[in-house]
């Protein structure tokens, strides 16, 4: 199945972060201005209002909240640091609820010196741990699969199997995943995990941007959609056939993107978003 | 089961890359000064001297050539340029022949404007299509999964599963496998497909390395075993569980360690090997 073409705006988000100098108030307010619905706020954002009026900041400029951005990190070597990534995480949902956003995005986390697999253990025994304080607020987890080449220190979860497997053996209707084309377009089994995700009520949230060849940084070299290899309209053919209908959600993290003017940057993925996805 | 611990350097191979300041002669010297006993040769170190005097240089020095790398770069757009890629791997293939080397390792290649699939369609063509001309002359092709950073444009087989699948297609004593951890430490199924490798006689080299976090470039920060996160003693006692009794190769792509005197870093690898492979 592919998906029917992009005719409007309405189900476009983009991730603060994606336009990282602008402070919470210019994003939002810009965001409206170009006819962007709905809106994902990156944790530093709030600093500058706090979470309660961030959100009705948002709002104001008629955008849907979609998630807070982020959560996680679990695992770790010795039992304080465990304990600390739960309050981070008790923190997180505190924020989201104030905030009123419905989700919480998870970078799962991993330590260099344990393996993956432990790793991933103490992943779903965080996020069970967390899980009665949000669902109690009302507030969704979702595990992003990151690209492998996070393995090291910033997420053991690193194909969309792996997090169907987590939601799973965590059975809540509070726990699902965050798929992300730049994390899983490699991912051999990308088309039958996310019908798999989706058919099980697991696909909370999609995340759009494009894999530039060459990329020239692990972080802070992603390019917008149409700039680089990922086929993205056909794998938001498999996420809507698996029954997804939130947002598109764009997110940009560019060094070099963020050091130019951010305005003609974000027509570029308005128009991109409506070409490329 | 777990690897027998390393007592002696008799299956200690250095790819020349690792020193890449060293010209063939001097690395050739410094590893048979070192103890160590197999080289793989990268195809620019064959500029100065021509492949078969090169052969003469390792062998002088008592080194066994494990490998020759490397060929592969099979997908492309057009004709011309899947042309011109088989005549450069049978090329590849007459240098190995007259290096001494029974083994090319295969960079399979991708297009960023062609999707994975066929992608490895073509490289499954490519390879079929140098085979005879590789058997003919008694050298071996071995597949290389690549990390999936690299899916974009330097190679579409980014799982161990991917490279089996595709000996199992080609079914040649002479198509076989690269297992390096550097690309591979991440895949969820390594033990289960590199069993699978081993006991299906495709096998054929084993490289290691080590993954540093976090890792400043993708393609040039690779560490000295030991320094980065990967359990290579587990992997290498998989790899000997599947029957392998080759060379454990050491090859590190390091713009730092390259920029230094390649002396001790040649001295740090050695002792890094006893204790950390």
């Amino acid at each position: 199945m592919s998906a029917s073409a992009i005719t409007d705006l309405s189900r476009l988000c983009v991730h603060t972060a994606t336009t990282k100098p602008w402070s919470l108030s210019i994003a939002a307010r810009e965001y409206a201005r170009a006819g962007i619905k709905g809106i994902t706020v990156w944790r530093d954002a709030l600093a500058a209002l706090g979470p309660k009026e961030s959100g009705n900041v948002c709002r104001a400029e008629g955008l849907e909240i979609v998630s807070l951005c982020r959560g996680g990190f679990f695992p770790h070597v010795d039992q304080a640091g465990k304990t600390a990534a739960l309050d981070d995480n008790r923190r997180a949902i505190d924020e989201a609820a104030a905030l009123g956003a419905p989700l919480i995005v998870l970078v799962c986390g991993a330590h260099p010196s344990l393996s993956l697999e432990t790793s991933r253990k103490q992943i779903v025994e965080g996020i069970a741990e967390v899980l009665p304080y949000a669902h109690e607020r009302g507030i969704k987890l979702g595990i992003e699969p990151l690209h492998p080449m996070y393995a090291g220190d910033r997420s053991a979860v690193n194909t969309l199997r792996q997090a169907n497997d987590m939601c799973d053996a965590l059975k809540s209707p509070y726990v699902g995943v965050a798929l992300d084309v730049y994390h899983l377009w490699w991912d051999p089994e990308l088309r039958e995990q996310t019908l798999r995700c989706g058919k099980s009520g697991y696909l909370f949230a999609f995340h759009v941007c494009d894999w530039r060849t060459p990329t020239r940084d692990l972080l802070l070299d992603r390019a917008i959609m149409g700039d680089g290899c990922i086929n993205i309209p056909e794998i938001r053919g498999w996420v809507e056939e698996a029954g997804f209908k939130g947002f598109n959600e764009v997110e940009i993290f560019s060094t070099e993107y963020w050091s130019g003017d951010q305005s003609p940057y974000l027509q570029k993925i308005v128009d991109a978003y409506r070409k490329h996805v």
